[in-house]
């Protein structure tokens, strides 16, 4: 259901990428080589994506009326919400030290390994250098894609705010996941849950889809709804995301399994294992949390844990929750066709049983 | 007279910045307490600079006849332009790995001391990860500034799309740049100068005079003028910096002298000092570029060179024809008052004679 209704969204949001990205790597190769080349690169990072927050723009769009701006402009604002984060992505690779992401070796791996191919000094610094540009670069794009692509201007400064002031919350609830990962104190559920509202939960659901429902001339009241919907849809789909890094396979999620343990991450999965294994368990699971080295066997013992009754009861309690949450404030939801209502109800499956 | 004339607008740019800052640490210390201290971090980072993008924005806007926006508007999107080159800067010193930046330690090292204070797990990784993120947060918030700066909605979408326009071709030559200095093959001139424009030149000096330009209601012509200027004014501060960074005062430059020697930067400079040097000495400071751990001795044989008349005669042939340049495009400007027009020529010696 989910994918009939967005792939053909996707398929005018991939369009839209490489109209756009063409046009700025015939542009940029003017500066150097390596404009085009680093053009070309995150075109196909970004169009190996689920195009989700591009299609929530579009859905948001629809259940305002789409009214004020025409699909093409909406289409654009999807394509620089893609390019936005691509750019977290390219970054968050470096910050996390993952080498694969969406399937292939992560940018700043790329840029690494032609290092030494080139045999540049320290190939490792300069992967990490290029890929910090190769992200600001895809900032940078993003939001002239969103000013240039032809927005009312009743809600041009309104989108451009919107989109800026949630990504600043992005990047300080990366910090603090950084700060946790480099830290072997527990944290709270509470401000777990605060890290991922920020992170992901406004950012990868509210923001698209109170961009579409700006663009759309939506009410207030419905962008509100749609706010609390997307708040609730993004700490679901972050959930199974701490699932699938656990229990995923890697060929389906494009990196490596349990990479979240090895690197100290403090996820609502992790804080529900420690708070409900047996003592025993308990000292084996902290050695075991961002420890580089951790073994396949010490994988198998955590999964486990999370496969415990307890676990899973309490997962489910959370997971429940959060679902009625989204529920109520779609229910609430003002107006919109029928068959984007639906589409948005669709999400919650998604959201709690995709496998990439 | 470059100060006297900047003076007070420097004063309203750092009391725009204080004023936009103060709301977004209060907004973003709601995320997480990381969040009020990165902005602090950036606010006290920023109003250290010389503000001179800020400035010229105002100075553009004067010389179009201060139409379109008014002068509140343009206070902040000066103040936008800041914080875009206080996150250009955050990035730049984790990938040259500059420990110092306006008298203090970068924003990178600041974490990673931090960092090392707190007991975190490989604190230099820590830092890096936590810059990465501030200079995000730069730009995000430089971008939710200048949307919300009330500029009038005929230009919003203009001015934006400049800004982000050029920041990408910033980010481009910027990784040229990292590339370079990791390679000990040498860079010809052309190319050389090409990097600087694209890293300096336009994005320092053309594009806060055209932003400014835009916000007076400039003509086309005047545009293209300021644009032409700005790039030679550009060239011309890169050409000082360079300069500055061999002969410099450290704690006026407010970094370590000759690091663009010991990070193998391809300057202008150092392209100069390997053309015009005796085939003796050519080895030696082919030795030297590069080199982490270059010796004062090292510094002071690379500073003779420097000073050879052949070198000066390059550098002032290569100063001479820019400024004859710059001087060409004030001549043409197609209006502004005397006093603005003096204030763009005082710029002219302020690039070449600064001493920080």
């Amino acid at each position: 259901m989910l994918s009939a209704y967005f792939d053909p969204v996707r398929g005018r949001l991939a369009a839209a990428l490489r109209r756009f990205l063409e046009e700025k790597s015939a542009e940029l190769a003017r500066v150097n080589p390596m404009g085009a080349d680093a053009v070309e690169r995150l075109m196909e990072f970004s169009v190996r994506g689920k195009m989700i927050r591009g299609c929530l723009v579009h859905l948001g769009w629809c259940l305002a009326g789409s009214g004020a701006a025409d699909e093409r402009a909406v289409t654009s604002a999807g394509a620089a919400m893609e390019l936005f984060q691509s750019g977290l992505l390219v970054h968050d690779d470096i910050m996390d030290r993952d080498p694969m992401r969406r399937g292939q070796p992560s940018i700043f791996r790329q840029y690494e390994e032609q290092a030494a191919r080139d045999r540049r000094a320290d190939p490792a610094h300069v992967g990490q250098a290029l890929g910090i540009c190769a992200g600001d670069v895809a900032y940078f794009m993003a939001f002239e894609l969103l000013s240039r692509a032809g927005l009312p201007g009743s809600v041009l400064g309104d989108v451009l705010a919107l989109c800026a002031r949630e990504l600043s919350a992005v990047g300080i609830a990366q910090m603090q996941d950084v700060a946790w990962g480099a830290s072997s104190s527990p944290v709270d559920m509470e401000q777990i849950l605060r890290m991922y509202t920020y992170k992901t939960g406004r950012y990868s659901f509210s923001l698209p889809l109170l961009t579409g429902a700006l663009l759309g001339g939506g009410s207030e009241e419905l962008r509100g709804r749609l706010e609390a919907c997307g708040e609730s849809l993004g700490l679901l789909f972050q959930l199974r995301d701490d699932e699938l890094g656990l229990f995923g396979d890697e060929k389906e999620i494009g990196k490596p399994s349990a990479s979240d343990l090895r690197e100290g991450k403090k996820t609502i999965l992790v804080s529900l294992l420690m708070e409900e294994a047996p003592a025993a368990d308990r000292r084996r699971l902290a050695a075991i949390l961002g420890n580089p080295r951790s073994t396949r066997r010490d994988v198998e013992f955590v999964r486990s844990l999370a496969a415990s009754d307890a676990v899973r009861a309490r997962l489910r309690s959370l997971t429940a929750d959060l679902t009625a949450r989204a529920e109520e404030a779609m229910r609430l939801l003002p107006c919109g066709a029928e068959d984007h209502r639906a589409a948005l109800r669709s999400l919650l499956d998604f959201t709690t049983s995709r496998s990439q």
